[in-house]
């Protein structure tokens, strides 16, 4: 006989903690569809073409290959399995797991492009797997729901993901968050203030054999600015020195990166950091007549852009906001605005993330169109409202009344009422089993069904019901016929 | 430049699609809880332990087994290359995709033993995935809806199936429905009706070496039957030929097998029919004092039982229920009652079916549990109220409402509006683009967008919105201070 367990990583819900989800789902859901996003679905299998290269090295490693039905090993040869996995995978295994929501997004969007209207609004809540180490807040099965707007470059739908963010977080009453923005462009200007003599002159990345044009260098500073949270200033130094930047454009770096003041000192600020550092406006500089400003002062710009249709919409809670340009965000798809969002009062990763990028589809097939997106992380939510007990006290079950009996006879002579109960919208059970009331009685309260009636053959007889509150013990007796009316009413 | 595909067997599912799902998930959710039974959902993933050996030989062939990660094929030995598949399965996958509910309840079941409270009634809406060949009405990735309760042999749980499955056909429109029921007591009796003289000395079971007892030429002859619908009497009976009944034994069988009349009716006639063949019952007849009939007599009285129960509960669609004791349903372990439906005006195989098992978590170390459940196939449904034409008109999106504008400044001064509408819910989106107002209206029609908001710099000034209905084309001119109010009411 086998002790049954499940894989390390996934979960079972029972019916407490669905209610629960269920319940951060459709706060999601509501906001999602309210700014006008429409509910798509893709399957849990994607073909592995669709899915490999899509994420890395790191995320091939990590995604869930399934076997080929059927003989899945008869194209494997000795010579395969002298090579190892790596000649063998393509041979016994053409599907995977859903990875994320972006890469099916994309994938639809591409093979729909004859039919789908643009802008296309879509969300997306369902689960994703990663074969990762399982730890505290990283499960290998877990829940993403994502919202992008493709076929727009429009700066109103960045705006709009701050509302979402927002509207989500204060409709779970996860009040003390903190949404950070950046800007792709931002960090591309940080990057030209630097001195160009103190970079491409590295000793060791020329030992590597690799030619490394300003293009990989500057990915590699989005990638060390990354781990400022992780690894401090200390360690991005050391990382930023390893890679071949000057002692002294890290300092200029810093400078930039931890300018301080308010949203709109910030953007001054680093405007006036990147004119003295001489960094050369690829179109008009913003302060020029013309409104678009290129390249180089387009963060700026954008970022100034969508706080000003923030405060046209009526949005308060600007103290939740905050400009932060060394937030980098390690996916190289983004090229316009990044977003992330963190609950200042539980020790969690981020639970929201997103950004704006040009390029999603190209992959397959359908290049040049922008969309910007975001993704909000269930089981991270769930843990933040379990962590600072939000959430409101949830039964086993949604049953709001139970029906005990005495015998079969008044048992079945329940049966009506049980009918009516249910038929005005009133989750109802009679307790199946000729047993002692007590032990009716435990299972309304072990469930935490709020009623109890009970149907004696005393009761049955005289035409009456006797309802119980739970919570409170109150008991009364109620006319048969005048149950359901007065049970409605409450 | 890669060509983008998904699996065969899956699906995407677009906005209109998600939406008319989403209404059959409701009906059969709100059904469900309406009974009490409470929400469950079990990981995707399942150890290969827990659903080998669940489903037969061809359940295991067919179920989605998941490449180990990492170095997968590192203990693989060129003797297991040898062997084929068979050897090579275990060292490589140690994890399969859920092929059903009911295995992954029963693990649930039995590892929760100690918490739960019984009668535990849980229901589960998930995904379950089969490799099996793709076909009309069948996909290798599609939904399940069960609903289940253990812990309790009471018959008022299979009346309530029987009500639920009404009201969840009765909610969806499908109103052409034949539930059938039938008690595997019956088919015991009728195996017993039949003269062992007859079964045993068959030539061809004791060719293949085994030894064939009643119990297995009982189950051969339930996998016989099964096949009634598919290949005809004349099939069956040369089946049965083959397996070795006799020629007598297959008359007698479809003389009980084929009694007339309505659901009482064809009970008396059972009743007299075993009574004539001298089928000992294993404990006092249905007609004697005490309430409790075994075993042989068993179906006759629960399925009578049933009945009552339905009666005493108000059910009215007694025409759509039929007595069918040809229905078998192929999988073993259902002991009592067993139930399918199907929608009698589309050609589609049954939409629903269940029954009683009595030790489902015999095989998780937790023996004795008697239950009875049943499961509503969502894709086939969804079928049949497209191949009707019964799904309301969906629209492309959620919103109700485009604000159109005609430059930015006016799109810009609409952003108070929009929130309003929001905030009292009414999904609401600003055409994000500064475009021409034809391809603004254009949006609103491809995505079914019913009314349509514009906002010109003539507005802004007077303080008015014109407000267009789109199925009329009815415009009407708004103080912008109404809009919100007017909309609500409508």
């Amino acid at each position: 006989m086998q002790k049954p367990s499940i894989p390390k990583g996934t979960r079972d819900f029972g019916p407490a903690q669905v209610a629960r989800r269920q319940h951060i789902f459709n706060v999601i859901r509501r906001t999602f569809e309210s700014f006008g996003f429409a509910p798509l679905e893709t399957p849990t299998l994607e073909n592995l073409s669709v899915l490999t290269g899509k994420y890395g090295d790191e995320g091939d490693q990590l995604l869930f290959k399934v076997l080929n039905s059927g003989d899945f090993a008869k194209d494997v040869t000795a010579a395969d399995l002298e090579v190892g996995s790596k000649a063998l995978l393509p041979k016994v295994a053409e599907k995977g797991l859903r990875y994320d929501l972006t890469v099916p997004f994309a994938r639809y969007v591409a093979m729909n492009r004859g039919t789908l209207t643009f802008p296309f609004k879509r969300y997306q809540m369902q689960p994703v797997w990663r074969a990762d180490r399982p730890q505290r807040g990283r499960y290998r099965e877990f829940y993403q729901c994502d919202a992008d707007v493709v076929g727009t470059d429009s700066l109103l739908c960045e705006a709009e993901i701050v509302l979402m963010m927002a509207q989500v977080l204060n409709g779970l009453g996860l009040n003390d968050f903190t949404i950070k923005i950046n800007h792709r462009g931002v960090l591309h200007a940080i990057f030209q203030s630097l001195d160009k003599e103190g970079i491409t002159k590295s000793a060791s990345f020329n030992l590597a054999g690799k030619t490394w044009g300003y293009a990989a260098m500057e990915s590699s500073l989005f990638v060390a600015i990354d781990k400022l949270d992780k690894i401090g200033r200390e360690g991005v130094t050391k990382e930023l020195l390893e890679r071949g930047f000057s002692a002294a454009n890290i300092e200029t770096l810093f400078a930039l990166l931890t300018v301080e003041g308010s949203y709109e000192v910030k953007l001054q600020r680093l405007l006036a950091g990147f004119v003295t550092a001489g960094v050369e406006p690829d179109g008009p500089r913003p302060d020029a007549a013309d409104e678009e400003a290129a390249a180089n002062y387009r963060g700026l710009t954008e970022l100034a852009q969508v706080r000003d249709l923030l405060v046209a919409s009526g949005f308060k809670q600007f103290d939740r906001l905050e400009f932060d340009p060394t937030l980098a965000r390690g996916l190289s798809y983004y090229t316009g605005c990044i977003f992330e969002v963190k609950i200042n009062n539980v020790q969690m990763g981020s639970v929201s993330g997103g950004g704006r990028y040009d390029n999603l589809t190209g992959s397959f097939g359908l290049p040049g169109v922008s969309g910007v997106g975001f993704s909000f992380g269930v089981d991270r939510l769930y843990d933040c409202l379990e962590a600072l007990d939000l959430f409101t006290v949830t039964g086993e079950t949604p049953t709001r009344c139970l029906i005990t009996h005495f015998d079969a006879a008044s048992g079945r002579a329940a049966l009506p009422l049980l009918a009516q109960l249910r038929a005005a919208g009133i989750p109802a059970e009679l307790y199946p089993d000729a047993k002692k009331l007590g032990v009716q009685f435990k299972y309304a309260d072990a469930k935490g069904i709020p009623l109890v009636l009970i149907m004696g053959p005393e009761e049955v007889a005289t035409g009456v019901v006797k309802v119980k509150i739970m919570q409170t013990g109150v008991e009364r007796v109620l006319p048969l016929g005048e149950v359901v009316a007065a049970l409605t009413a409450e």
